[in-house]
């Protein structure tokens, strides 16, 4: 099969396409005819060398697939092979064929294109595990998106406003993103490049503070955002590209009962992600499918030219999803 | 009645004895004549002005009372005016007479005096609040008490190790302190002024580290115990001795999925207090009547020498709780 894979650590010239044999899927997994493949940044961390693949997972880059089912390993019941899938997978989506664990896949939402389906895994298992489970938010809070046009930071902000009625508020930069935020469900955007941002959002709450913070950034964000916290608020970090380091007041941590935490989904056990995409099939497809959960597409490139698709994030230019588009089914539409 | 306040910010010379109007029962409330009132650190911080009480509060000191039931508030239907209970309140412990919400109040338990059920609101509410609602200690982990034998230390190392068969780790300076932890359920202890603390705590665990570390130091601390802490570990704060900010690894935050949180009680509404009670009764008062909780009193003294209990704590010399004998009935045993 046809594959991309990186060549070393560093920049686009590092990104090759090659012939691999095609896998066969082991107990409890399927295997997967991609027809499409989203693009995220943790396969440009990966390219960098600063985001290994955990131990046992194929060097292949890629975490998002969609496609159609083509082999099934005995023990599985569901998915069946014929059948149209979006999975969420810990490696291998750059890839004309990837091996997936059952509890990983969930049926492509009616109406959806593969390359569509393919936008959705990551994004939405990522938003689901931090915000709603670590992050508990809760009917009627305040939810903050730090960098809200990030794929995950719209899918956070859409499952925030649609699924807990949440008072959505996200950081952009550009007049065009913050656009997007606002369609997505934001009420109040603010430019993080602006010094007193955290001042503009704390104004945004009439003062109170908010209640979840979705971070990527960390490092010396981390600080004026447990500052912006209401009591008994909680930070979720998902990242921290701005460093990986951070002071912060241990002393408001138990006077106002605030919370860190945070997580990545690429290690967690197959039964684990079962768990978070049965919840996002019975919660948030029916939105995606009656179209109060959109799905944001910044761009679709061919596999060969994923490094044109990996230079938008590299630039930090994306709005919502980048996608591969791997076979000829990827803009059909399975349901 | 009598009571003893603050006069000013300071050492002992700011304590006083007073005579106040014996305060009324408001709705929801009870009135408690006082046979013995429990001595906390923050009764120490509020006297240096570090702890002040929350809007609404008396200025009087005292978070733990035992006694008898002399009025109730015309909506209250437990406890009954006779009852001897002992209960946690946010001031005014040091007093004959102490206004109590009715949902904090919990029987005194079978066999004990009022001077021993003194001992117990305050540490097991913030033991329960802390090891079991926010850190979550689940079956089978390891809890690591930061200063043991504290009255709170001693508490929560009995609750994980008879409550959730928690391995139990402490940290303690002297040959007694650390003795008095072993024999309240710790397997482990190891001396914080030494320079490795951390790498001995580390080995105790065989490398593995520790669920739920239960804190009161913060500052310096901090991000050796976010190094010990296991993946899915739990930090939880009840104060910050050594200093009110420390500095953390964000990335460890996301790639371990920890979490720091932590807490105060005494600004949580009765209600909340008054759920801790009902779990505090139903689960853990019947092992210290049965044994297998143990409180640990350090000294007993008289309410007009409260400042010589004070300066136990002022010295870091005490081994669980310091009790002040406020009525004739402090060593009657109600039941």
């Amino acid at each position: 099969m046809r594959v991309v894979e990186y060549r070393g650590a560093g920049g686009a010239d590092v990104i090759a396409l090659a012939e691999r044999p095609t896998p066969a899927p082991g107990p409890g997994e399927v295997l997967l005819k991609v027809a499409a493949a989203g693009v995220n940044r943790p396969d440009v961390q990966q390219r960098k060398g600063l985001y290994p693949p955990p131990p046992g997972v194929t060097d292949i880059p890629g975490l998002d697939v969609a496609g159609i089912v083509e082999a099934v390993a005995p023990d599985v019941t569901w998915p069946r092979p014929g059948d149209a899938v979006c999975a969420l997978v810990s490696g291998g989506g750059y890839a004309e064929f990837c091996v997936v664990p059952a509890p990983q896949c969930m049926p492509v939402p009616r109406g959806f294109s593969f390359i569509e389906a393919a936008t959705l895994p990551e994004v939405f298992f990522t938003a689901w595990n931090n915000v709603i489970w670590l992050g508990r938010l809760a009917e009627g809070e305040t939810l903050l998106v730090q960098g809200g046009t990030s794929g995950v930071g719209l899918a956070a902000m859409q499952i925030g406003a649609q699924l807990r009625g949440a008072t959505v508020l996200a950081t952009s930069s550009s007049a065009e993103k913050q656009a997007v935020c606002r369609a997505m469900g934001a009420t109040g955007v603010v430019d993080y490049r602006e010094a007193d941002w955290a001042e503009q959002l704390r104004a945004l709450t009439g003062g109170r503070g908010i209640d979840v913070i979705l971070d990527s950034q960390g490092g010396d964000y981390t600080a004026p955002e447990m500052g912006l916290l209401a009591p008994d608020g909680r930070l979720v970090l998902i990242a921290s590209h701005r460093a990986p380091r951070a002071e912060i007041s241990t002393r408001d941590i138990y006077i106002r009962r605030l919370t860190i935490t945070g997580s990545t989904l690429r290690s967690r056990p197959p039964a684990y992600k079962g768990r978070i995409a049965r919840e996002l099939v019975d919660q948030v497809w029916p939105l995606l499918e009656d179209g109060r959960i959109r799905t944001h597409i910044c761009g679709v490139h061919a596999l060969e030219d994923v490094a044109a698709a990996q230079a938008v994030l590299d630039a930090n230019a994306q709005i919502g999803k980048l996608v591969l588009r791997v076979s000829g089914m990827a803009d059909h539409r399975p349901g």
